[in-house]
């Protein structure tokens, strides 16, 4: 299994190409860091592309929903599939509109989806994802049982042609317009929770575990 | 022209069909706090998803790009396209696993793309997308010159088949897990800004309207 992958002419970054990257370690981080990526996928000809939740196990993406998804249903039928994650870092605000810009780390897989049927992989993938969005809840709340099993689907995508793209640092401005009267540099973008709202039956303390969340700890 | 989509069998929502919301009014809230969408578009019947930004100027939303992007010289070939906008409000924690969920907004919009042309139409498309992003920014930078725009594609995108779909409030376990000894409630998410970080040839002060940047102030 390759570390790098060799971009192919569907995923090397054709804009801007020195921001692009094969390493599969760099888009791994990107992958752990992301908690919801956008799938798309064609159905008589027209695109479609959905919000989902999403987890990591080794070289594997694994997807999940009801039975009843219309995504699911349709992926599970072996369509091509791409799956991008989305990290926002900052407003790049240059002296001149035209090189405004955002700093980012995205990430695009192609591949097809199967549908995991094992129920041993299905179990561990509901629980990477499970762990991926908010880790150690799983050991925290009732796990499954079998006649939910039964109404998840888990779709497993290989991490085999992918691509990440990234910007990075300070705006870059042409060498005229640094005399341009106007504040520039970067406008940093974070993900924060908010106060907890426990529902109105909850009797437990609000634990550790949520109190500490950040996406960045996993870097 | 309508305020509401009727919902085509294209973006209908099917699963949890009551989260589905068809109003041009609850879609455009959804638009407008949002800062980037996903635009997936088909090559050779892959298909392809890329983070962008844009804006939105009554009922048509412009992405913006070099004319030497990949996604754009697809784009305006006129090809289907879908774009999707999703809001992260917060996890929802329940007792069991299975009814954890997340409580978003997203909207999908089905469409054609087509080139703007027009110099009007393609500066105040430019203008809409900046001010989306980072509002009073445009005219407290130096603005776009004959030679930048050349290098700038528009793309006008109309908003008339689309559909949101929304998750909002606490978690709904099954009654018998009530009893089962977790906390349970929501734990909001929000994007906030971090210290702005100026770049080494600065010399103004951090800007008033950069200090209260919030994406939800436009709800």
């Amino acid at each position: 299994m390759s570390n790098v992958s060799n971009p192919t002419a569907r995923t090397r970054v054709v804009r801007e190409p020195h921001r692009g990257i094969y390493d599969r370690e760099a888009v791994n981080q990107v992958l752990d860091e992301g908690m919801m990526c956008h799938v798309g996928f064609v159905v008589d000809g027209q695109p479609f592309v959905i919000p989902t939740l999403y987890g990591r196990n080794g070289n594997v993406l694994y997807l999940h929903g009801s039975v009843a998804s219309r995504m699911l249903r349709n992926l599970q039928q072996g369509v091509p599939v791409c799956v991008t994650v989305t990290l926002v870092d900052g407003f790049v605000l240059a002296r001149s509109v035209f090189n405004h810009s955002m700093n980012y780390r995205s990430v695009v897989i192609l591949g097809t989806a199967t549908m995991v049927d094992d129920p041993k992989e299905k179990l561990a993938a509901l629980r990477a994802v499970s762990e991926h969005v908010v880790p150690q809840r799983w050991d925290d709340a009732r796990q499954p049982v079998e006649k939910e099993l039964k109404v998840t689907s888990v779709l497993r995508i290989p991490i085999e042609e992918f691509s990440a793209k990234v910007r990075v640092g300070p705006p870059v401005d042409d060498e005229e317009d640094y005399a341009f009267p106007t504040w520039a540099g970067v406008l940093p973008l974070e993900t924060k929770t908010g106060a907890p709202i426990p529902d109105e039956r909850c009797q437990r303390e609000f634990p550790e575990y949520l109190k500490n969340y950040s996406r960045k700890k996993k870097l």
